[in-house]
């Protein structure tokens, strides 16, 4: 029978709209580690209270969805450099009342572009311009990628986020030709949009490396077509269990397998 | 395998120093009847941090353990009777955001002497002056009861618990002949206490009622001594039981029978 301890540490995420893949990722995990924790979503419409209790109650790790990654940092201690490089936070570490903040989705994709080996003088092409294109951007420079293009339709958001990190923007798709093509934006995505093919078989064919942030589904058009068409790919589905893991090895100090995230991944993505 | 949802409700319990009592109670019977609820004790250093936590994650029931249970009274909507007729709370309900209090101590006191039929005319004799005798002190006041006797070593206290609800205090203990004997001191409990008799056998053998709010161990001196003498008892065990199951109760709206009290209290012990 499934009964918890008044000793366990609990973790929790806040977001506006809570998915379930957290809680099912991490309790997956300290199930099968035998670790003495428990995570639960909630959302909440007074951020400062939230985090206020994430103090008093001694919590041990906070996720942070929309829409309060950014606002979350007036309201702890320090910023990691994955959170200070694009003013964003997803995590909070909650050590002895002292809030530390982090962006593991930075630190996901960073990962992945070393781990797949990615070339970083190749020509990178990043559609949208959003929270999460920020992560994307961020970590493209920060892994050592010099040509890379913002191609987005805000001209605001899409030359604010090129400049700052030293890029290009555009608003029209360039001729195929690009080496890594990153889709940030809802194309694909379960729901409305999810027959849209966010860079079309040409633009596929004369790529090396398709990248898919969209998680849901993780077959979404795009990566269908890089696989289709032999390329390299990088899915979102990658990159939200990975977040999740650097999460998971924050709050509880565990050091997880790649086999490890791929079972949590895959249980979490049952539902 | 035991994953949370994200959509299961959150109760908790705040105390100086947590039991596991609560969190097996609880969370035996969400399992038992199939709720989507998770229960887990607390402490904390900022009580006022805590309650603004409980607010802003939307946490469904608060229980509220030594010390805080008069502090908190300040940081709430309002207070049933319960908790109002004795200035102490020791159960939050928060209904959309508004918090209310209860005492379900008191409550359960009441519930007891209403259902062991326990004659208002007795005559009745308390040990203690502390936050739990004033609970029930004021639960024989409400239950109709006249003549009551506070016997407390400090007379500040000792007195003042007693003219508060019309009764009488003394610092020295009455010859025997009192109807109901209720302890409400340590002695007897697990510990460097345990084996004190909190009333001698002489006491106990001219006494109709034995009562002693002692739940760790059940089965304390006094309810021995009770036993053998062939007389009416109440256990701490009783007390604590029936007050976890009215926040039981207010927490999740279902009610539960005696003898799923008992086994969420057979299980709660068991540790």
């Amino acid at each position: 029978m499934p009964i918890l301890h008044k000793d366990m540490t609990l973790c929790i995420s806040l977001a506006g709209r809570p998915s379930n893949l957290g809680t099912r990722f991490h309790n997956f995990l300290y199930d099968e580690l035998g670790l003495p924790f428990v995570y639960k979503a909630f959302t909440t419409d007074d951020l400062e209270g939230a985090v206020r209790g994430v103090r008093a109650l001694g919590i041990r790790g906070c996720s942070v969805s929309m829409p309060y990654k950014e606002d979350v940092i007036a309201l702890i201690d320090e910023l990691e450099e994955s959170a200070a490089a694009i003013e964003s936070v997803n995590t909070i570490v909650n050590d002895g009342g002292r809030l530390s903040g982090s962006n593991t989705d930075y630190e996901a994709v960073a990962q992945l572009l070393t781990e797949q080996a990615v070339d970083p003088r190749s020509s990178v092409l990043v559609r949208g311009s959003g929270g999460m294109a920020k992560a994307v951007v961020a970590a493209f420079r920060g892994s050592g990628f010099t040509d890379l293009t913002v191609l987005a339709r805000n001209a605001d958001a899409g030359s604010a986020l090129a400049e700052k990190y030293g890029y290009r923007w555009r608003d029209t798709e360039p001729a195929p030709g690009t080496a890594v093509l990153v889709n940030v934006t809802p194309l694909g995505m379960h729901g409305s949009d999810a027959a849209a093919q966010s860079f079309d078989d040409e633009q596929v064919a004369a790529a090396e490396v398709v990248f898919d942030v969209v998680a849901f589904p993780a077959e979404t058009p795009l990566i269908t077509a890089g696989r289709a068409a032999g390329k390299q790919v990088i899915s979102g589905a990658e990159v939200i269990a990975l977040q999740a893991a650097r999460q998971f090895e924050r709050y509880t100090g565990v050091a997880i397998s790649p086999e490890q995230v791929a079972r949590a991944s895959a249980f979490s993505r049952q539902e």
